[in-house]
């Protein structure tokens, strides 16, 4: 009567910006009988997740927790907990992401006022910090790494101007959290948004936020406990934050420990989340870092190698994603389906200005190794040929070894 | 140098009314590697979700699909969608998920209207029925089933009602779905939300809800494609909807062909929730509701005769819920700490005017099975007169056994 089949996936290669092939020990964590909520081995649990999330994000936040969401769920959880209508906003867009936030923050009503760049390129830090002066903005929101122009926004002295003109930096850092620094506390950003899908090697569906208490009092002045749960001493004055799900100062009431019941948290996200951020913290964030760094090496010199140009070979470029200019005459949508269905490798297209235009491979997490980047180049010359492209044959792979070989 | 060691989590017997344990088939389907979001294999998982979820919901609904985010999300994607700023909404109210749809409804602007009934009583239908045709809300939002109470609201006219006076009726069916029956056509509801860590056996972190046409019409009107993706066609009328994440107008053209980006489904929660509803199918609904029927009678013989008065002993009854009156003198919190240390079993206390006074035990999916029912009467017994308390001794199991004896 019923014909739906057990699951049978087919074994991907996953060269995209994210999702990325999730690490095997976070899966097999993922399988573990759960705990309830209120299980004090599960609510250690989320203490030491918090724990070695601050590590993650490189700060001494309190705050430091998942959003049961994928990671726009974060972004959301923070723009529609900080702005009240009628804020200001501003928003530096340089991709599809920067896009987003001025989605998120338009729907909380917020004043926005935009600067642009081309895709492809990013902003002078001097041009953002006179434009924050000039708006004056409640929020300056911002995309670290872009994953659609494959560019990183460089922050460092973003942060130190906003915190000197008492402006919330507010940034994105879902593509770049642990595979790229994002130094919270150096850079001085207010709160920042992690993503799981992409260097982490977690599947999506959560996402990674830390705030500090410069965040932290707006929360308190719009706190609003559930009816239903709510004591007598639970009064407060501000305009309630617009979302239940993502009212930051409930989310806080149930991570810390009043422990109060909100949502009932994934447990089995929790335990992948988990299992990547030990990972993460064992392999150490340096040496993670410089692994990405290597094998994007790797990769960029064996595109260039068998004669393809790159797109984002600039010194902003962000390292966990390289972009490839599609040749003239070649069918970048062709080729990615080739390279699926007879290789099983995908790798993404763009959005956008972008679209048609470039191919993006992902170097993220647990996708970011050796064989991988290996097995891509030389797909990517097998495919190219069959479409009838004129390339440098073998060049491809012997380019990478060589930055292997020369790295050992 | 990095102290955090492998996931190591005891087994419990998890007796709360969610979550509950999650089935082992589940497991190992959430343990499989992940495939790219547009992978063509994946969408096609999409769509056979989205099938079966029609059938677990009863329903010919076109949309059926799962929100990523916690049960909770799913109301408040379904509420936020529809509700525009001073639109009426009346939510009858007898626990505390029903405070829940007001703290939600009131976020969205929404003029709410509540009727109220003390905490273990439902409300005649023909009651909601006047009320609403006093009021005459946009919508009527009510509980299925109040996991607070172990109360369970009929619904079957009120849906009828509703469509007669062109009122959308939005259901939460969180604790009902996959384990008592949930009509979406036959009760002519419009719009229902589904659970997944309770009935289902599946882990908390997606909330499957349908809805009809009515529905999709106020979507349609107020849709807004999203920046960086939208082109020159898209461009709507209404009001825009004051959630990005919870925006349907935006899932379902990412559910649906046109497979607009939105955010990156979370994998593994899918493929979670894909073998949790075709466990359900191929049990079979009928067979499943029997099954839970079953043990919520031996559980409330074994309870009953080993001298305790359960609360919740009415025509209203939740079946998945069983409610035990906490004796005097018994402290309910110790009870349930000694279930926990030295048993492993984990029962539920309750909320608002309940807490302190009654004890909640689940019988929910893959936890509702004879062992587990056996085990949380002897062990009931077993720290209840540890705790003083003067029991039949000896009487529960023997009840419990009586019950699946008979049923053979």
């Amino acid at each position: 009567m019923n014909s739906y089949q057990e699951m049978n996936t087919p074994l991907r290669t996953i060269m995209t910006p994210g999702p990325v092939e999730v690490d095997p020990r976070v899966l097999r964590a993922m399988s573990t009988p759960i705990l309830g909520q209120f299980d004090p081995v599960f609510t250690g649990m989320m203490n030491e997740t918090m724990e070695m999330l601050r590590e993650v994000f490189q700060t001494k936040n309190k705050w430091a927790f998942p959003i049961d969401g994928t990671s726009r769920s974060g972004i959301e959880a923070l723009l529609s907990s900080v702005i009240e209508p009628g804020d200001k906003v501003l928003i530096p867009i340089y991709g599809r992401f920067g896009h987003l936030l001025t989605e998120i923050a338009e729907r909380n009503k917020a004043e926005i006022h935009t600067i642009h760049c081309e895709w492809g390129e990013v902003f002078d830090q001097e041009v953002i910090i006179e434009e924050m002066k000039r708006v004056n903005p409640k929020v300056l929101a911002v995309v670290h790494g872009e994953t659609s122009t494959g560019c990183m926004q460089p922050l460092d002295q973003i942060g130190p101007a906003c915190r000197e003109a008492d402006v919330l930096c507010v940034v994105d850092a879902v593509a770049t959290i642990g595979g790229v620094p994002v130094k919270v506390d150096e850079w001085q950003l207010d709160a920042v948004i992690g993503g799981t899908q992409k260097c982490l090697s977690v599947p999506s569906g959560m996402a990674p936020i830390t705030y500090n208490e410069r965040i932290e009092r707006i929360l308190f002045s719009r706190k609003k406990v559930e009816k239903g749960i709510a004591t007598a001493d639970d009064v407060y004055a501000g305009e309630p934050i617009q979302s239940n799900y993502f009212d930051l100062s409930q989310l806080q009431d149930y991570w810390g420990p009043r422990r109060l019941n909100h949502h009932t948290e994934a447990t089995t996200m929790l335990y992948g989340l988990r299992e990547g951020v030990r990972i993460v913290l064992q392999e150490g964030l340096q040496a993670r870092f410089d692994r990405h760094k290597l094998h994007e090496k790797a990769l960029m010199e064996g595109i260039k190698a068998m004669g393809l140009e790159l797109f984002n070979e600039v010194s902003w470029k962000l390292p966990v994603v390289t972009c490839i200019k599609i040749p003239d005459g070649i069918d970048g949508d062709a080729v990615r389906k080739m390279l699926l269905d007879q290789f099983g490798i995908e790798i993404a297209s763009s959005f956008g200005p972008l679209h048609g235009k470039i191919w993006r491979i992902g170097t993220m997490g647990f996708s970011c190794r050796q064989e991988n980047v290996l097995f891509v180049i030389s797909a990517m010359e097998g495919v190219l040929v069959r479409h009838g492209a004129q390339l440098n044959t073998g060049k491809g792979l012997q380019a990478a070894l060589d930055v292997y070989d020369s790295a050992e």
